[in-house]
């Protein structure tokens, strides 16, 4: 992609951002706010210091993810003052275009004042992508939590979808004996291919208690009480599924062993690639879109 | 190895010993003395309160490494009162051995009793061994200072022994771009046929520039003032060398890169398997020598 | 899946199915026809040696890919009579049902008589299992046809799909230095997590040059006369894409490179294997419609 | 390495030192002899049609492995006419030296005439390098011999040295299930750290029967009559061992097992790779030598 003289606003989001905002400088003109409290290492950022209408006209406004968590404020923690959405709707040029992880109930504002918006969530290469820093954040847990070696160690991994290909295929590397269970006869063929033992969901009971490492992706409420009661009593479970999590808490309370939840691995293990994630996205949807 | 009748008394070491410990207790009647402050997770083991001449008379008597700071008592940092060589020598039978790591000058205290001593710390396999906990534990450091993926990142890696083998092929797996300096040709062969970039040591000077990450396994002073002035202001130095160590740590600190010297990572960051490792290695010995 | 009641009748394809039917046997009562010209390994397959009236009723009818070619009689080429499609159709009980791969036209004949058909050619695991004895076929035509190693050869890998990403891993396994090019900017993403460098695929003329290997996975033709000249004089070609093939053949022979046009590899150079996936697959629809 | 102004003979050998003689041509000047019946690609290399006293005077002279057959004349097999040592003794400028793969008894002759001699078949670099072609020849075969996969089948790697950890750490990628059978604790140690099972070679007859392939890279007779009398009646063996081989080949005839039996394999499927891994070896003896 060459330089481009589109310019782009980078209206909030957590310290991920500060790395797109320095990606996409690399190519665009762009503006940065709601970044009051953060450090800014891109000399090719300018950093607005206040809202309102000094904000500069621009092509593309990219959005944190979530967009808000109001719906009238932008998602913006290192921010010093509250960014309105309102405020950011005037600072786009009309043909202008908003980019936004998760834009719920704000989409309408936006579609009011005739802007597309554009959910960067979405695209497959984000969510692939995402899959590598998931994975090292969950390794890094395993590594902190374990008294012994991840060579030789039996881990059971629930679900292969994009995060359980890429934890098990490190895990495999590092000489870990995988176990993978799903429901989905072409996952458990993938992970036979991919040198894993692979054992149908609805038999977890019977192998559950085989595991001294137990690592959940599955958005589901799969390590139930039933379950939970057939674990090795020194077992560690992780958890990477995102809210409401898959394991009972309350049933593991009860019994000892260890649960490590895990949310939003990404942004806290890998901020720069995280970010330099979201920025390469957006470079996609512009090229699709015509704007490079 | 079958069970046996032999008895063996492990006397003193960390945490690791504790495994050793348990490990032989498959095959050998164990007794260890030395651990009152540590948890003894293993009903097969006996655990003596104190030292003295209530201890058992044993066949094999296993010292840690390093077997004493001071020649007189066994370094044992979990036992409550100190353990004396000569109290544990009267406690080999006839005919007995004593295993130990790094004798030094309480070798001939044994060799006077008549008592034979083999240093496990010698053999080939325990060094191979201990390569994996060493190169998970230094993947864990690099997993909590980075605040990117390993996954795409230049690292450098000096030296290619048994140690820098194990850590550069975890780092292949999880998608690094390693590079290899060594002044031998043998392993910057290997190193290259293990997907490797390989360069000379001596042009060492003109590379170090390029890296975020430089990790030392070289017993040498590798990283001189002159190397550091040439090394990127954010990158990451990780050491694994024994002391002395492969830095000049005065120099370091007049640049800005962050060093980190992480010595007997096996111990701290994998005590299980680390003991586990001891254990193996003196079941080795010990079928060399027709115990079994 | 435990032994069952339900009677199979394997009818005709090529030595694969020997397999199918030895595999299927291991659960089901099996019985194969169009098979006089082979040997068949397996005890418990009974083997008809020919068509017509006497053949056994079933539950499953197993028909080979593609079922027929003519739309009138089976694909058998290792029976020695013709078996029609029609008396097959008699073979099969009440509730019964039958699977194939590509039913074409034939699919009316069994519809018209009441009876499911199910393609398995139609099912994800079989492709993504195919990958494995087609990636191994590739690798095998590489190591005949190239006078160098694969280690340190950079090879060009049109396309990221199933078949894409299995050979690309065991190329990076062996030390090949792989560009993947495609038009999917998610299958570019995945490449380079897995090691791989991408280039989008409208590059392909400016990096075509670059490569001595080229292996194209994408079905259409991508290697046209302005890339093909582009193209290193000493370049192998490489296409796995099944026809019309992915290389402009004609504008190849100008050229000077090799072209190796490789179809059909699991059955060619894994027939066991290849049945085996055949037979899973069908468990698999088996289990999934309760018959097991 | 730069340009340089030493003058390099290649006299004899087989396909392999036309590469040799390309790839040094690269640094130095180079004559090449004994290859008339050769094609040869490359242009700065100076072709010589015929021995004798028009040959140039030289700095190095490079032979092949091995040197020579009868001690008279040069292992030339792609020449047209004998070239014999003592010609090619006069071709060496004073000072100079001869670099040949096992010189044997004519090693004699050159330091009779006070010329260094360097085997390069002795450095550690060359054997390990030739680790790489070897493996690909040997899986190569196992890809034409087997009519299953090698993902998915057991294969049972005999020895656990430069070859042995190649080939496994292959096949370990290409989704087999490699066990080593070693007497050598050590490896045993590293084969485990790769991934494989690990059996004392001991125990070999034990377990000789689990695996339809078996591959042997010890230099020594190990698949004894008693071993082959377990083995399945499908099994293919491989014997990667010079000469005499690791097997029985009477007792191997007497049971059903197929017997390959590979020598030279980087020659034979990769010339092109096993002539630059000479030419590699020679830069790094002559650069050791302070000639470059």
């Amino acid at each position: 992609m060459k330089q481009n003289t589109k310019t782009i606003l980078v209206a909030g989001g957590d310290l991920r951002y500060v790395y797109t905002a320095g990606m996409l400088a690399e190519h665009f003109s762009v503006y940065a706010v709601g970044f009051s409290r953060a450090v800014m290492p891109f000399e090719n950022v300018t950093l607005l210091e206040s809202a309102g209408d000094e904000l500069p006209q621009c092509d593309i406004l990219v959005l944190p993810m979530p967009v808000s968590d109001d719906g009238v404020f932008v998602n913006a923690p290192f921010g010093r003052q509250n960014l309105s959405l309102r405020g950011l709707l005037g600072a786009i040029k009309p043909g202008g275009i908003a980019l936004g992880g998760k834009f719920g109930k704000t989409e309408k504002l936006f579609h009011e004042s005739g802007i597309p918006t554009v959910d960067y969530l979405e695209r497959e290469e984000l969510a692939l992508l995402n899959a590598v820093p998931t994975a090292e954040g969950a390794l890094q847990i395993l590594l902190e939590e374990l008294a012994y070696t991840i060579c030789g160690t039996r881990i059971l991994l629930l679900g292969f979808g994009r995060i359980g290909k890429r934890f098990a295929s490190i895990l495999h590397a590092l000489g870990a004996k995988v176990t993978v269970a799903s429901q989905d006869v072409a996952e458990l063929a993938c992970a036979e291919m991919c040198g894993c033992r692979a054992v149908p969901l609805r038999e977890l009971s019977e192998h559950a208690g085989e595991f001294p490492v137990i690592c959940n992706t599955i958005p589901a409420q799969i390590l139930t009480a039933s379950v939970l009661e057939r674990i090795r009593s020194d077992a560690l479970i992780l958890d990477l599924a995102s809210k409401p999590g898959g394991v009972d808490l309350a049933a593991a309370q009860s019994c000892s062993c260890r649960v490590v939840w895990a949310l939003s691995l990404p942004g806290k293990t890998a901020p720069i690639t995280a970010g330099e994630i979201i920025a390469r996205t957006i470079f996609h949807i512009l090229e699709e879109r015509g704007v490079s």
